[in-house]
């Protein structure tokens, strides 16, 4: 077996996570940073994980991407927020042939980063179903869970079916102690996994809440399983269906899971801008071309907007 | 003019600044406390007013209301969370054809205290245009406003017209003066108010914002005006009709008031209970009875019941 080359982009909770897993298992793995770039090319990476604790003291740190080698794969693990910067970093950092894995929340991206790409180049959308936060510079908190969905992105979510990259990438994480789960429609896979984003992440910010809390009230959770009907209803507009059963199971699984604060619950805390488009903007625009009503999803986007830049402002402050 | 006495049932923000006013015009005022009768029985009552500031060091105050002769009128300004106290005072404080002006937020609570009153007592509703809040014991700051509407309560809100004795009470409020508006229809004159209390008291406590801060964000103002629309529909199910024209009245007002804390956010702040059943429950629950939906209203409902519930959690730790 070839060992293929990867290049983190977003070296935080998800992409340090699944870097130094990577890393551990010897695949090469060259890392972008910014603020904590000083701090990962002296030290390296720990990683605090509920599978058991590993550091990396030494790592392929770039704080530039026109100084790193192309690898044969680029995970894009930015923030939806930062999708701006991907025309300025892809070309450097990825080989002729090679692919994009991108690790992200959110809808209706694929299209934008596609355009950055060549016709040789490949475009993979990953969700993640992951507890990690980034708890100091270098340091990733793995909680729990681990698991990627992957599926190839065709232009306009043509399903693609499986592919023999992603049964490669599949072996390589799998050999770095990540299951994957192969899918065959990549819009399918990212409307399935809104149904839990949009009213878990949209709420936690609201009302300030842990998963626990909302689901432990019961007018949250019958709050949060009418926010899923109207994900459901929106996927239509994009042609794709989610079941009641899908619902439901999506409920049960939360009510087991550890209590957890939502990765925007932490953007928010932290005062970082908030996946606002990616997780709730883009649904309702690509629901608006039917002209379906979603006014729960609605009035969560609008207080969640008014929150946004009141948090922003008070941190500028 | 014979002179009517009045009984203050409930010391506060609305309650200590109206009978302050009919105490200063000479009218018989008697006050009802709890938490602050010993300041108040001591030292009086302090207005500052952006009309005036005055002070009454002498007033006539109660603690239990057995020891308090019965009056002409009894101002109910309790919050509506405490109603469940009225039929204790009510019977002790009024005389036996006394009348009862209940000065409260929200709606369909008069049916209920009509219960407490004999065939000869009469209720009349009245809803507070005003801006003040009690700043310490016997305190009382008036911001802004100060009109009261009112109208007759007859068995099922029908029409009553009106009557003799409201304008008696006008012409006391008057001679004190209190701007009153005089109301036919007690129902129409409820959801009117309600236009506004829904989304201002609701999103403000979701929000953690003032009325300024809510108008200025042109996302928050489309969901108010969406909130007050669901409003204007669940009058429907009274047969009750609120026109476009009021709404972008009440729009308009709002954006020119001084920046307000609404009342809920005030409670919301010192850890009160929330008035979230008078102002938003009992409307839903009369307009589940035509089977309207109002989403906006019921997303906004289960988020505060909620905050309410976690907001007096905190305060018992």
């Amino acid at each position: 077996m070839s060992q293929r080359s990867y290049a983190i982009i977003g070296t935080g909770a998800i992409g340090g996570y699944y870097g130094a897993c990577l890393q551990r298992a010897e695949f090469e793995v060259r890392y972008l940073l910014r603020s904590d770039y000083d701090q990962v090319a002296r030290y390296g990476l720990a990683i605090e994980s509920c599978q058991g604790n590993f550091s990396l003291p030494e790592v392929e740190a770039y704080n530039d991407p026109q100084k790193m080698p192309p690898s044969d794969i680029a995970i894009v693990a930015l923030k939806a927020t930062q999708n701006h910067q991907l025309p300025y970093i892809l070309p450097h950092v990825l080989k002729e042939d090679g692919i994009v894995l991108l690790l992200q929340n959110g809808i209706d991206y694929e299209p934008e980063i596609a355009r950055s790409l060549s016709a040789t180049q490949t475009l993979i959308g990953g969700i993640c179903f992951i507890c990690s936060n980034k708890v100091a510079p270098g340091v990733i908190r793995h909680l729990d869970y681990g698991a990627i969905a992957m599926a190839t992105y065709y232009p306009n979510y043509r399903p693609a079916g499986i592919t023999e990259d992603m049964r490669c990438i599949a072996a390589d994480f799998e050999a770095a102690g990540i299951e994957i789960r192969l899918r065959e429609d990549l819009l399918q896979t990212r409307w399935e996994k809104l149904v839990w984003n949009i009213p878990y992440n949209g709420l936690s910010v609201v009302l300030n809440a842990t998963t626990e809390e909302m689901m432990a009230a019961p007018e949250i959770r019958s709050l949060i399983e009418a926010i899923m009907a109207e994900v459901a209803l929106a996927a239509t507009a994009s042609d794709r269906h989610i079941s009641r059963s899908y619902i439901q199971s999506r409920l049960k699984h939360t009510e087991k899971m550890q209590p957890y604060l939502t990765s925007m619950k932490l953007d928010y805390d932290a005062k970082r801008p908030l996946e606002i488009e990616a997780i709730i903007g883009k649904p309702l625009t690509l629901a608006s071309r039917k002209e379906l009503k979603l006014p729960r999803i609605q009035t969560l986007y609008q207080q969640l907007q008014f929150l946004d830049r009141q948090n922003l402002n008070s941190a500028r402050r």
